[in-house]
């Protein structure tokens, strides 16, 4: 007998899970696909060569690696064998892994089909990724992304467009949002005003911060990270609250041309996408070594969870593949996130799996006959519709009933089927109603 | 630079394909919860121990394994990696490994949560699984399974109503089927009617060949698996072309209690189920190990290709978790050949990926702004609609127009605009119009 458990980190999804799951993979795709975007599926598992090297060292060691098939000892040396390194044998004896999200995966087959793409080229794709973290409350080892992300070309009507791709999918979805938004180059000319350019990675680290550790939190590790006084005087009124940090931003960048252009894009994409939640947050940061023009992180209005969305423009995708001149711009959805949000809010209608609309006692044989005939004209205009199974006790039919949630019961025994009457139950009211069968199939159907 | 290329055995799926398996998919869907059944999702991953042992020898060394997380090598005996024997290695350094198929993931699900569940208990699964096989045309190493499955009952009537299914989504597909049925208990009296109970596998492996390799085919291989001229004899009618074997075949086994009874629940389905394309096909044996009652294959028709379907009955789901009496019965739908068949039988409308409603040509930043708002209400109207993102020269706008595929080119220019009139054009016909901008959003769309 085999011990029966998950590994840890995942889930079974039941009905009612997918139920909400689907709800929003719809408002996903239909939107994706309205802004223009076309569906993509890769395979779950990629070489191994062409996901190593593009997370750093933390996500490598998070990547799922899948042992080769048949004896794949056989070609290793024993030397390594004996070594016991495992960092070297695992290169030997795996060159496949699950994918780790889906930006890599993308930008693979974007390399690999280039010459046959036509740019600007918009893709969706709505797929489960796996990462070997260590598990959370909330937080799997396997879990979706949904992405949209468009290459080949700089225009900043993009951003524009993504931005109220994310205001035109949580407004469907009810879910009240601010869209934050900053810009890369805004951030290294920062970085540049206060002279602290080689540690643009310490700065910003510390800046997204800013919401779990607050100001002296971050003055604190700006210190620690080797960040003088001066630089951070300069650098204090990005900490502190502030209606609109434009003006100042202006000022004390006129004369930086990084500047210059991180600002006229972070104008460009406030002005042409008219949104009120759309706000310029300047202590956004995200993966910095990644992203090279403007960034993006959703937050759900008045509830207290991570980002529900994020992304960003990076100068080229592909270059990793050896393809140039491949700049692009995408975001992403958090489905568990958007999920919970939605729950915590109260937007799903109900919390159970979806109810069978009829269930039919089974009175025997004969009755049972006659009850699958209107089992399957029931089907045919859409209905959802069973015979329980065995001719067994009431009881038991109703307990079954109960438990699976089901809309009408529906009576029919022999001595019905003579007078080719039928009677329908609502479990839950209790009112039952009695009719001609005909008059059950056409209108009277009690839904 | 990496090399690009995908692991031998996978694909990408583009816009049109993606296209054609969600066609499928959604009817397989929508049918499914008519019949009452639930979704269910299990992890890619389960414990190796819940999969090995499984799927037989063979199976096991096609299951794909994950490497541990972390040093895998910490805990494991020197003496064992000098020894090299990779199969006692394989389980001290991976635990996890990638589901084989639905049905293993199902019965860990029930055994884990069956004093929750209310049974008998119907789910459904659509979902990828993953094989070591040797790849072919056709055939890879990630495809994806839909199988709907009852447990908790041995009431014949599942079987009616899982050959419905099959005749409902095959009929709504538009795909002309047969469904053969047998029985493995007609196939255990027929192997004791011919003395050879023991040959029971051979018989039957031999068997399911009949349509590969004809009558003498399979009379040779029925010979060289050891059976006797004496008990072929007797077996020889299964393998000729007959109109009705069941009057012989109730004349043959009228003694034997199991023969009577794999009868008698061919009778009740072929009667109850009423589906002239339900035949009874005594070469059909499918995995007897593993099966106990009725037995199912679908094939197209006027089509070479394989089964496109099958399932049968189990006595015991769960047997192997540890958990008793569970009986059920389950059928597959095989996606990828269904949408291979429908390709061949020319069922899908075309084969292009779903084409862009409008295209706005970008004539600049004024009147791109203007468009920008005029998309945003198109897209709110249903309609997909995108800006072309760079003001470039209308040649280079044409050329992507025609690589995406878009139904109307839509014009608005700063002359236009100050007109307030827009100019559409549909790229295959030639056919250009020119209206209100009011007129072209409220009715005048062009599609």
């Amino acid at each position: 007998m085999t011990k029966v458990s998950l590994p840890k980190g995942t889930r079974d999804l039941t009905a009612a899970d997918i139920r909400k799951r689907r709800l929003v993979i719809d408002v996903l795709q239909k939107k994706f696909e309205l802004f223009g975007f076309q569906p993509l599926e890769t395979p779950s598992f990629e070489n191994l060569s062409t996901l190593t090297g593009k997370y750093g060292e933390e996500g490598d060691r998070l990547i799922f690696k899948i042992l080769n098939s048949g004896n794949y000892l056989e070609k290793v040396d024993s030397q390594s064998l004996i070594e016991k390194k495992y960092l070297t044998l695992t290169s030997k004896i795996s060159d496949k892994a699950l994918r780790y999200d889906l930006t890599v995966p993308f930008a693979r087959f974007v390399s690999q089909n280039h010459g046959k793409l036509s740019f600007p080229f918009k893709r969706y794709q709505i797929q489960p990724v796996w990462r070997a973290d260590r598990p959370q409350k909330g937080r799997y080892r396997e879990f979706y992304q949904c992405d949209a992300d468009v290459v080949g070309s700089t225009s900043l009507w993009q951003e524009v467009d993504l931005v109220q791709l994310y205001s035109s999918v949580f407004s469907e979805l009810g879910i009240e949002v601010d869209i934050h938004i900053n810009n890369r180059k805004l951030l290294f000319a920062l970085a540049q005003y206060a002279g602290i350019e080689e540690k643009l990675t310490d700065f910003t680290v510390a800046l997204d911060k800013l919401d779990k550790i607050g100001q002296n939190g971050v003055e604190r590790e700006l210190t620690e990270r080797g960040i003088s006084e001066t630089s951070l005087s300069k650098l204090r009124f990005l900490l502190e609250p502030q209606k609109d940090p434009l003006p100042y931003l202006r000022d004390i960048l006129k004369d930086n041309s990084l500047g210059q252009e991180g600002l006229s894009e972070i104008d460009f994409v406030l002005e042409k996408s008219e949104l009120k939640n759309l706000k310029l947050d300047l202590s956004l940061a995200r993966g910095l070594d990644y992203y090279t023009g403007a960034i993006f992180e959703v937050k759900a209005k008045g509830i207290e969870m991570g980002s529900i969305g994020g992304g960003g423009r990076y100068n080229n995708l592909t270059e990793i593949f050896g393809v140039k001149n491949m700049p692009g711009v995408g975001i992403s959805f958090g489905l568990d996130r958007i999920v919970l949000v939605m729950e915590e809010l109260g937007l799903f209608e109900d919390d159970t799996c979806p109810p069978l609309d009829y269930l039919f006692v089974n009175y025997g044989d004969k009755a049972a006959t006659n009850a699958q005939k209107i089992i399957l004209q029931l089907r045919m205009k859409g209905y959802s519709a069973e015979l329980y199974p065995e001719d067994v006790s009431l009881k038991k039919q109703f307990t079954y009933a109960e438990k699976r949630g089901v809309k009408q019961m529906v009576f029919l025994d022999e001595k019905k089927l003579a007078e080719d009457r039928i009677s329908i139950k609502d479990p839950v009211s209790g009112i039952q109603k009695d009719m001609g069968i005909q008059d059950f199939l056409e209108k009277e159907n009690g839904l």
